[in-house]
C-alpha cells in the first residue's frame, strides 16, 4: 500500500461516522434520489497515475464544478474581456450577492456564483445556438479528462430548467442592466446543462491536472492554458469556490477548490496533484459535508496546503 | 549583484512611471503631509537575509497592517475561542461591511476588516488597562522584529482618535449586539493605538518572518504560532487582507498579503520569504498603489505565488 | 367661470414656467415620442360634475395608476387573502425593493410597487389566459369610468414585453419563493397590458369617484367596495403611492395619490372631488414633475387636504 | 353618557381580553417594572374638553413619542433647512435603516426613526448644552400642555445613556458623515432625556391639540405653526409615525399617529381632536398592541379617519 492509499484509507476512516448525514439537495428528484450513503475519493498526479477509493468512478451531477471548465473555456476564448462583465470578488452571502448584483449595476462578483456563470456562458454562446455550445464544452472537457465518455444528464436539464426561477430572475436582471446579449432561455439553456454534465470522482480530477501544472497537462504536455491564467484561476478558486464558505474553505483545507450542489469538490494541490472527492449529504452552506471533511483530514495529513512553510 | 537584487531593481524600474501617483491617505494631518514619493521595498529570506532598496528603512504607520499581528496574538492567547466571535469570511464592499454587521447581529466577518479587529483589541484588554494592552502589542511586536525599536507614534493616535466616528459608530454598534465586553473608550484606544505603530519595510517583512516558515522563526528556532495556525493566518490574508480587492490581489499577485491605508503592504511567500513594500498613494480601493504594482511585477519575475505548478 | 375654473387656471399659470421640464420616459418607443409639453388636469365633484383644462381628454399611458384599479378589482374577489401575499409598507428605494423582497422571501412591501402589482395579477389570472383576465380588468375600468371606450395600446404592451427584463426578474424571483401560481409569461402579459391602458384625464378622475365617496360610485349610487376598503385602498396610495416619493407626496400634497410613468397622477380628495393630472416629463423620482407642482398647487389654493385642520 | 363616553367603553369592552397581552420593553429596568395591565385612554376636543377612561392620568415614558415635539419645535426654530439634513420618506425595517443611512451617506429617512430624531437633537443644541436644551424642550412640552408639571425620568436617562449603543452607533455613523455638529455625548444625551419625559394620556392628547386644529391651540388661539406646517407634521405622522408598520397604521386606524415603546400612541383626527392612549405590552413591531387595537376599534366606531369619504 502506498502512503498516498494509507492516507486516503485513514480519511475514509476519519469520516466514516459522518457518511449519510448532511442534506442531500432536494429540489429535483434526479438529485433527491442519490444515495446519501456514496463516498468517492480520487487522487491524480502529474504523471497521471490515479489513487481513488470508494465510489470514485461513479458519475454524479457536477453542477456548479462545471463552472472551472465553462470559466477556462471562455479565458481561452476571450481572454481579459471576461473582466468587463465580471468581477473577482467574493461575493458573501446568497442575500448579499443579489443586493451586490443590483448595487454593482448587474456585474456578478466573480464567475463561480451563479450570476457570473451565466455571464460566462452569454459569452460561450456567441450568436450560436445553445446544443451547440453545449456540445463544445462538453467536448472541452472530454478533451481535459482524457475520455470522450461525459454527457449531460437530460433528465437534470430538464428539471433544472422548471424549477430554475431563481437563476432565471439573475438572467433577466442582469439582462436588464445589459450585460447578456443573448436571448435569456438560450443562455439559460447553457448554463443548465453545463451544470448537468455527469462526471465521476476520477474523469473530474484528471480533467483539471492541467491546473495543478502551470496550465499544462503535464501527461501529454498540451497547454491548456497560460501558467499565469493557471495560477489565476487556482486564485478565483480559492477566493471565491465555495460560495459564502470560500474564507472557511481556505481556512480548513488551505487548497484552490469547487464545490458542486451534486456533493463534488475539485482541489487542485499545486505541483503535485488534482482531488476530486464525492459526497451527496450538504453542510449548511450547501457544500459537500463529508467531502469538506475528508479534503481536510487528507490536507492536514498529506501536508498539502498552498499556504505550506 | 543578486538575482533578487537584479529583480528589485527591474520592479523599481517598472514602476517609476507611477510613483507620487494614486491619493495619499489624508483624513488625518499626519498621513497627509508623509511624501508621495517615497518608494521602499524589502525582502527578508528564511535566514534573515534582508534585501532592500528605496525608502525600506523609513518608518511608517503600518495602520491595518497591525491587524497581522494582533490576530496573531488574540490566537496565541485564546484560540479557537476567538471564532465565535469572528467570522472568517470575505466581507464585499466596505457598504456591504455595515449590512452584513447588521444582518449577522455584531459578528465581523474576519479579523482583518475595522470591526473584526475592534473586537480582537476587546479580547486583548481582557480586563486589563488599554495603555498596558498596547504596551503588549508593542512588545509581541519587539520580539518577532527583532528590534526593539517599535513605537507608537501618539500624534497619529491622537488624530485617529478624533476622527474616528465610523469606528466608534461599529464598536458601539458590535457593544449592542453583546460582541464588545469592555468599554467602548479603551477598546477603541488599543485599535487606534496599534494602528498608529510605526515601522520600516525591513522591520515589518522581518516581523512576519514565522509566516512563511510554519509558524516557527526561522533565524532564532522560536515558534511562534503552530504550523497549522501560521497557514490558516496565511489563508485569511489572502482571503480578506485587502478588503474589497482582495480577491484581485489574489489574481493578480497570487500570495498572502495584509495592506494600511498608510501605503504599506506586508506580503508572505511561504517557505521562502516575507515582503514589506511601501508607498503612500492609495488607489480606489484604499490599497497602495505602487506597492501593488510592484507586489504584481516582482511576483511574476520571480515566480512566486502560492498557486505555481 | 366657478371658483374651481379660477384655481385651475392659476394652477396653469403656476406650473407654465416648468411645462415641458422634466424628462419623458424613454424606455419604449411610444412613451418616448409624447409631446413634452402636454398638460391636462380634471377634477370630477362627487355629482359627477367635470371641470378641466388643458389636454385633459387626450389618452395617455396609465401604467402604475392601473395598479389602482387592480388592486381594487382583486380585493372585489379576494378580500384579505391578497395580505398573505403581499404587504402593506412604503418599500424605500428601488434598490431597496429587491433587497426587500429577498430579505421578505417574495412577498412585496404592498401592491403598488411592480412586485406587488405582479402578484395582483397572478391573483387575477387565477387559471384563466391572460386575455380574458386583461379584458375583465378593462371591463372593469370602463364600468367605473362609465365610458365603453378604454382600451389597451397594444404598441406599448408589445415594448413592454420586449424591454421588461426587471419586471421579469421580479416575476421569476417570486416564482422561485412560491408566490406565483401561474406561469411567469402569463402573470406578466397581464401586468404588461394593464400598464398599457390609455386613458384621459377625465376618464380617470371619474373611474376612481368610488374612492372620494366612501366605496360608493356617488352618481349611480353603486357600491363599489365597502366604505372600510375604500378607505383603505386611500390610505395605502397615500403611503405607497409614489415609490421612494411618497413620504414627500403626502407631506407637499397631502392627499392619497397614485402616479405613473406616463406622467399621470390620481389623487383623491375624500368628501370631494377627484383629481387626474398629466403632464409627461418626469422628476428623478419617476413622477410626474409638472403634475405634482399642479397637485401642490392646486391643494395649498384649495384647501384641500387630508391633514387640514 | 356622552356618544364620546359609550364609545370609549365599548373600545375597553372590545381590547379587555388582550390587556396584558404583548411584550413590555424590558431593556431597561424603570420600563421592565411597568404593570403589563396598565390601559389608560383620553380624547381631548377642539374646545379643550377631555374624555377619558381607565390609567390616562398616569405618566408613562413617552419616548418616541417626543419626537412629534421635538420636530415641531425644530420646525419653529430652524424651518425647511431641517430638510437638508433629514429625509421625509418611511424607512422600512430597522435593518434597512442602518442600510440606508450608510447608503444615503448619513441622512436619516425621516426624523422620526431614532437617527432622524438623534440629527433633530443636534439642532435644539446649537452651540447650547445639553441640560439647557432639555430644558427648553420640556417647557415647550409645558406650554402645549398648559401643565407645567412635565418632566423627565432620571432613572430612566441613566438607563437609557447606560444601555444606548445602538443610539450611539448611529450618532457616531452620522457624526462621521458630517450630519452632527455638536459632541456625539451631548447630543444623545439631549435624545436620551426627551426620550425620558413622563406624560399621561391626557397631557399628550392636550399637548397635540395645535395639530387637529391647523396648528393653532384652539383653546387659547395661539398660533404654535402655521397651518400648512401642522399639516405637514400630521401627514409625517401618518407615513412614517410606526416605524416599519406605518403603513399598516394607516391601513388600519387611518389617522396620523405616532408610538413609543413605552406604551403610548398619540393619534390627531383633524378638526376634531386628540387621542392619547397607553398600554405597555408591544406587539411584534414594538407598538403598543393594546393601544393600537384600541385606536383601531375607536376609529372604526366613530368613523374617525383622514380618509373618510
Amino acid at each position: 500500500m502506498s502512503d498516498l492509499e494509507a492516507i486516503l484509507e485513514e480519511t475514509r476512516a476519519a469520516i466514516a461516522p459522518k457518511i449519510g448525514t448532511g442534506k442531500v439537495a432536494d429540489y429535483i428528484p434526479a438529485l433527491a434520489r442519490v444515495d446519501p450513503n456514496k463516498f468517492g475519493i480520487a487522487v491524480v498526479d502529474l504523471e497521471g497515475k490515479v489513487t481513488s477509493l470508494g465510489d470514485a468512478h461513479d458519475p454524479f451531477s457536477i453542477q456548479s464544478i462545471s463552472k472551472v471548465f465553462t470559466l477556462t473555456l471562455v479565458l481561452c476564448r476571450h481572454g481579459a474581456r471576461l473582466w468587463k462583465r465580471v468581477g473577482r470578488e467574493p461575493s458573501g452571502s446568497p442575500f448579499n450577492s443579489i443586493v451586490q448584483l443590483e448595487n454593482e449595476r448587474g456585474i456578478p462578483r466573480n464567475p463561480f456564483i451563479n450570476a457570473g456563470a451565466i455571464v460566462v456562458s452569454d459569452m460561450l454562446l456567441g450568436g450560436g445556438t445553445a446544443a451547440v455550445t453545449v456540445d463544445q464544452i462538453t467536448e472541452f472537457i472530454e478533451t481535459l479528462a482524457h475520455d470522450p465518455s461525459i454527457s449531460v444528464d437530460r433528465e437534470v436539464v430538464a428539471s433544472e430548467i422548471e424549477t430554475g426561477y431563481r437563476n432565471a430572475a439573475l438572467a433577466n436582471f442582469m439582462r436588464g442592466f445589459g450585460n447578456l446579449e443573448n436571448p435569456v432561455d438560450q443562455v439559460l439553456e447553457v448554463y443548465f446543462c453545463q451544470c448537468s454534465i455527469a462526471m465521476s470522482c476520477v474523469q473530474l480530477a484528471r480533467s483539471a491536472l492541467f491546473l495543478a501544472a502551470g496550465g499544462k497537462d503535464p501527461v501529454t504536455g498540451q497547454q491548456i492554458v497560460s501558467q499565469e491564467r493557471a495560477r489565476r484561476i487556482n486564485a478565483l478558486m480559492l477566493s471565491c469556490g465555495h460560495y459564502d464558505a470560500s474564507g472557511d474553505f481556505a481556512f480548513r483545507v488551505g487548497l484552490p477548490g469547487k464545490s458542486g450542489v451534486g456533493g463534488g469538490i475539485l482541489a487542485v494541490v499545486p505541483n503535485r496533484c488534482v482531488i476530486g472527492v464525492w459526497s451527496p449529504g450538504l453542510n449548511a452552506n450547501g457544500n459537500s459535508l463529508v467531502g469538506t471533511l475528508a479534503l481536510e483530514h487528507l490536507a492536514a495529513k498529506s501536508g498539502w496546503s498552498v499556504f505550506v512553510g
